[in-house]
């Protein structure tokens, strides 16, 4: 999908923080004309140096006001424990009539640190593109990264619908297929989807770096599938994750409770050699693999998937 | 790597099982020419006929002795948890100086049912080629499974170093690195990089296919990496994996209980939001990775790993 619009979707687009996704946005924007000016507030000296010289915004600052002043949509690209500090900037800095969105993983947390701090008259239309990598930062992101994922927008119900369109529509540009949900809804299905595997992977990954010295160095040579694709996930980018499941506690905790009770009884089973539990469980699996082949959410391209 | 041997290094290989790895071999050997005849044994009449048809054996059977009579390599391709009856199938059955060796992802257990059934003057060498997918069965195979990926062997002490050179040798021409470690080393390791993150995986999706079903349709539309890549390894043959926690159960319920101490943890932390503890442990897995990385042990073509 690219955008056969003649005309840009926005003037300004502002982006606060300018790492992987933001970075991403920012080169399809770009490549495709979807806007006119972009502009971004970074948190430090290099990063705005750096997204100065790969040329992917207009103009970067390290001071949120200075950017956003122009913006028709702000698009806020900073992990989420940052949207409190960030919120507080944009009271009075917004044009009548601009729209703020971001791009956070956990969506109720975003609008109880943003929402807040919005003037009357600036629109709110909170988003989460479901693509990623476990790169982080400016140089790591690429104009195809949306490509034919999904974004999910949650809305607070009575937002202005032309607002929620126009976001709808970049996202679209960007190649994605949208839906509009409750934001604790999304937050329930990302803590099954995405924050639990990478609780998980983080603390299998960690218990192998725990193992005396040699078994562990003899843990990387042969790792295999399993262990491999967990490393990759337990990649990521640290400063993200703590924030996800600092702001995601309640989904997080009580998926993560579940899970627990079901790995209790797995490991009950495997205690006393109760082999048709297992059997059981291991061909009830399969069948979810099969649902998502066919709703065509498998990629050949694992390195470009993300969160 | 290829087989640059005018020579094949073998007569008659027989293959107990013809699933995804003994159907890999097999079509590795016979492509490249590793030995002059391939029999092999199933268990039912239908991969019997698909054997045939598919033409990766000369002869295929049901019954384990008519396959085996003439071989000078018997390579065990079937779940652990059938060792024991194949093993009783063996007595009395090889030629004096053939080899015995197998495919096993366990292998104390394989020496625990294999070798007491084993006549004298025949050679024991048990194995267990680190490569796989989630696929099963005499179609799922293809020659290049192995290449460059490790193999480990665990003799016994003592065993005949002839022996041991030849399936060493066998391995290496079907691309494979080798390694010998004792039993209990490899069912540690494994334990730790392919069996827990397999017991996680079935877990996780086992706990989202208990969800309601409208949320449970939802995790599917929109799972993420992370759970994508769970699914997957979720998706492997549930009685090669039954068969491998209950033969692998005291390494496994070992690692398992570090796992759940090191998720206490880090859920006590999410639940008091330390967010200083979770950012150390975030930090501390990226190293992991970097040493898989540099260990030439990642491979963009995930599709083609496992286990
Ligand atoms: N990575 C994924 O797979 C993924 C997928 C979907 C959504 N998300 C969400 O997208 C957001 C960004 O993730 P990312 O992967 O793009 O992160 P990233 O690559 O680590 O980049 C973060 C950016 O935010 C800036 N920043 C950090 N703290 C800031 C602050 N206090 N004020 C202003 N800017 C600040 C950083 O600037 P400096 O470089 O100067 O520190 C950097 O430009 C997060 O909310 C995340 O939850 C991530
Ligand atoms: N899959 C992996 O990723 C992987 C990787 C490394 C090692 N391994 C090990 O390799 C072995 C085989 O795995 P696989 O994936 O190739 O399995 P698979 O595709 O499911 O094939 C199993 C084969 O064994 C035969 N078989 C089953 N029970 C038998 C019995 N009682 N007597 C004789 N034959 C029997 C089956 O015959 P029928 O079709 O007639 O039932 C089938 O031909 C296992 O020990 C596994 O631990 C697997």
């Amino acid at each position: 999908m690219t955008n056969t619009a003649s005309q840009p979707l926005f003037e300004t687009v502002a982006f606060i923080g300018m790492g992987l996704i933001g970075s991403s946005m920012a080169r399809r924007i770009k490549r495709d004309g979807l806007a006119n000016k972009i502009t971004c507030a970074v948190r430090s000296e290099a990063t705005r140096d750096r997204v100065l010289e790969l040329g992917i915004a207009d103009e970067a600052y390290c001071d949120i006001k200075q950017a956003v002043g122009d913006a028709d949509l702000v698009m806020v690209c900073a992990p989420v424990g940052a949207n409190e500090a960030i919120g507080a900037q944009l009271t009075g800095a917004l044009k009548k009539g601009a729209i703020v969105s971001d791009v956070g993983s956990v969506k109720q947390s975003v609008i109880r640190d943003i929402a807040p701090h919005l003037d009357e008259g600036v629109h709110f239309v909170p988003g989460h593109p479901l693509a990623g990598t476990e790169h982080s930062g400016p140089d790591s992101g690429f104009p195809e990264l949306f490509e034919e994922r999904w974004c999910i927008l949650t809305p607070i119900p009575g937002e202005n619908e032309a607002a929620i369109a126009k976001v709808k529509a970049l996202w679209e540009a960007c190649g994605m297929y949208v839906e509009c949900m409750d934001a604790d809804h999304h937050d329930r299905i990302l803590g099954i989807t995405s924050h639990l595997p990478h609780l998980i992977a983080y603390t299998i990954v960690g218990t192998a770096t725990d193992l005396e010295d040699a078994l562990r160095q003899e843990v990387i040579k042969f790792s295999a599938t399993g262990f491999r694709d967990f490393t990759r996930i337990a990649a990521s980018d640290p400063t993200m994750w703590r924030d996800v499941f600092l702001n995601n506690r309640e989904a997080v905790l009580d998926v993560l409770g579940r899970f627990q009770e079901d790995l209790m009884a797995l490991q009950r089973a495997i205690r006393w050699g109760e082999g048709d539990k297992l059997f059981e469980l291991f061909s009830r699996t399969r069948e979810i693999r099969r649902g998502i082949v066919d709703a065509g959410q498998y990629f050949a391209n694992f390195s470009a998937e993300g969160e």
